[in-house]
């Protein structure tokens, strides 16, 4: 089917984009500010279902990487990716005929609409995380084994990097990091080039139109004063694990991430209870002061107001702040033993800690776009 | 006229690329040895004079970067900058006709066989420094307003990376350091692409010829019972600026080079007198105890054996050495203002001393290669 992209779902998406961030993954403002500015000039952004992306596509996903509070204090120019694309297409030769996210949580939700505005490459409805997640080799196209080079690089002065004959995903967020970090701790980047047919093995789908409709479905419980919380809840597939007052947060920045842990007294229904999540950027682990675990990675744990549903950033949790933390099952693209060897609890230093799945279906809702 | 390389032009470098090297510039032991095995497996290095380098011709510099010291333990595969030439190729779309040494001095002076020993391509006998120096921008190419990319890096496992749109040297330096700190500290590079006019424009001109006639020298000297120091002193254009013996050497790593100062006493006609030399990785300011300045950055600085005239590097200085200190003047193309601005005293670190440029001509010999 596919869908036009309009100012409305851009606004949307920011809000879905940032539940689906799990507290991290940067804010999609910005993204969604050059997109609607792109669109008031005349460009469009059309979205193309997975299943419809050809066997001879040729797709990269852009995005950008670094810290999200210098891309927060130094605007990008929002040619950044386009400049990568370009140099990518120059080193291989090959033309890019679609895009797709790499990561529908947070910033990177709304980076393939700004490049569509500037090319009127077409996005598909999918990602690469169905989440947010800090590092490159964390998406499901490289934990399948697409190699993540030739892959490009670009800083705020259009200077491009392009690397290529790197087969390990580690190797390949080490030394894009380490440029990152000279191009002023944030850049834009495309890759890895793919056929339709990977993007379709290994994409997680429909998942921009579960960003929209998740936001879609918040916006409309606030104007009918129904439960936005709930609304979430609904869309998403998730439960709600906790709600609780803030009262306490540690917070530490080590090796370039934001560390640390957030401490819940029960409110409602968990009166009497206390929960502690602890981050790394993204929110990992959700547990109980018994010890009973509540929710790991790669299953979503996103802390939103308990009241309106806003979704609750990890540079945004301060003592007093009222909210519910939803549990969202993890696509199963992310629960192959691939993937919990990248993205489960081991992998962000706690090898103890098992991951026991969240019941439920992520995004098992059919709720359309408005 | 040009000729064809062989072992012993070989061996006759290594020295003479060491005295170039003025203490820095790395070992050229591994490229010697690189090269003669490929040699005594049949392939050929042709060298041609800078003058003959016609117009059209597509040029470009091949070396080493990173830490002498991980490249001495660490035996590069011997076909880094090949890929790299590749992925340059790849990129740009331009077949690379000639490759010429960005330094003579050190083990940059060999790379350009390695890489001919494999590809045929002719190596131009000539360089972008006359001398070695430890930034990438120091060569005379970029000083003249080459731009630096597109550039190419690789790695030990033949991983590239190629950079582009950068036209600041020092950005460029900044963005290739990084990437080869986490390479593990030493890569092959390959940039910037020149045409003949270029080359002919902006290169020193016969420096391979003449680290081999100043090799050739002093082995000649060596056999001949004669002073090598002497013989060291006729090729280059230099003069002996000191004789001692080395009383103290201070030597730290600070920001990836290894800065220090080293003191002799005098020995021979300079009995009574002191000398200090402060280096970064090379020679910098030869200066004596009552403060006068003997010979100053970017003239060549180089400490010999005061028997043998055998080089001794910054890392091998040690108490008790007796020791020449040779002062040769910088070839012209590296006092011109702009050069002057890239590596005369005040680019590291030095502002209050002045280049008082040494007397003579760098290389003034017409000692021809044996």
């Amino acid at each position: 089917m596919g869908f036009q992209v309009t100012t409305d779902h851009l606004e949307r998406l920011a809000i879905g984009a940032g539940i689906l961030g799990t507290g991290g993954g940067g804010n999609p403002y910005i993204g969604r500010m050059t997109t609607t500015q792109f669109l008031a000039k005349g460009a469009t952004v059309n979205v193309v279902d997975l299943a419809d992306v050809p066997d001879d596509a040729v797709v990269v996903t852009v995005g950008r990487m670094g810290a999200p509070t210098v891309a927060v204090e130094r605007i990008p120019r929002g040619d950044e990716q386009v400049h990568a694309l370009a140099a990518l297409e120059a080193y291989t030769g090959k033309k890019v005929t679609h895009l797709v996210s790499s990561e529908i949580g947070g910033a990177n939700s709304t980076i393939p609409m700004v490049v569509a505005s500037q090319t009127g490459l077409p996005v598909i409805d999918a990602d690469g995380m169905g989440r947010a997640f800090p590092e490159l080799q964390m998406k499901t196209f490289i934990i399948n084994g697409i190699a993540p080079t030739p892959g490009a690089l670009c800083d705020h002065y259009g200077q491009t990097s392009v690397f290529d004959h790197i087969t390990d995903g580690k190797t390949f967020e080490r030394y894009m990091r380490a440029v990152t970090i000279q191009m002023g701790g944030s850049a834009g980047y495309c890759f890895p080039l793919m056929t339709g047919q990977q993007v379709r093995d290994y994409a997680v789908p429909a998942t921009l139109s579960l960003a929209i409709r998740l936001g879609d479905a918040i916006l409309n419980a606030r104007e009918q004063h129904t439960n936005p919380v709930q609304a979430a809840l609904d869309v998403t597939g998730g439960q709600l694990l906790f709600t609780g007052k803030i009262t306490d947060v540690e917070r530490r920045l080590i090796g370039g991430f934001t560390r640390g842990l957030v401490s819940f007294e029960g409110i409602g229904h968990d009166t009497g209870s206390n929960l502690g999540i602890t981050f790394q950027n993204e929110n990992l682990i959700a547990r109980k002061d018994d010890g009973t675990i509540l929710a790991v990675v790669p299953d979503l744990v996103c802390i939103v107001d308990a009241d309106t549903a806003e979704p609750i950033t990890t540079e945004l949790l301060r003592y007093g702040m009222r909210a519910a933390i939803l549990g969202i099952p993890a696509p199963v693209q992310m629960k192959t033993d691939a993937a919990i060897a990248s993205v489960g609890p081991a992998a962000f230093g706690y090898p103890d800690v098992p991951f026991t799945p969240l019941p439920g279906v992520y995004g098992a809702s059919t709720v359309s776009i408005r």
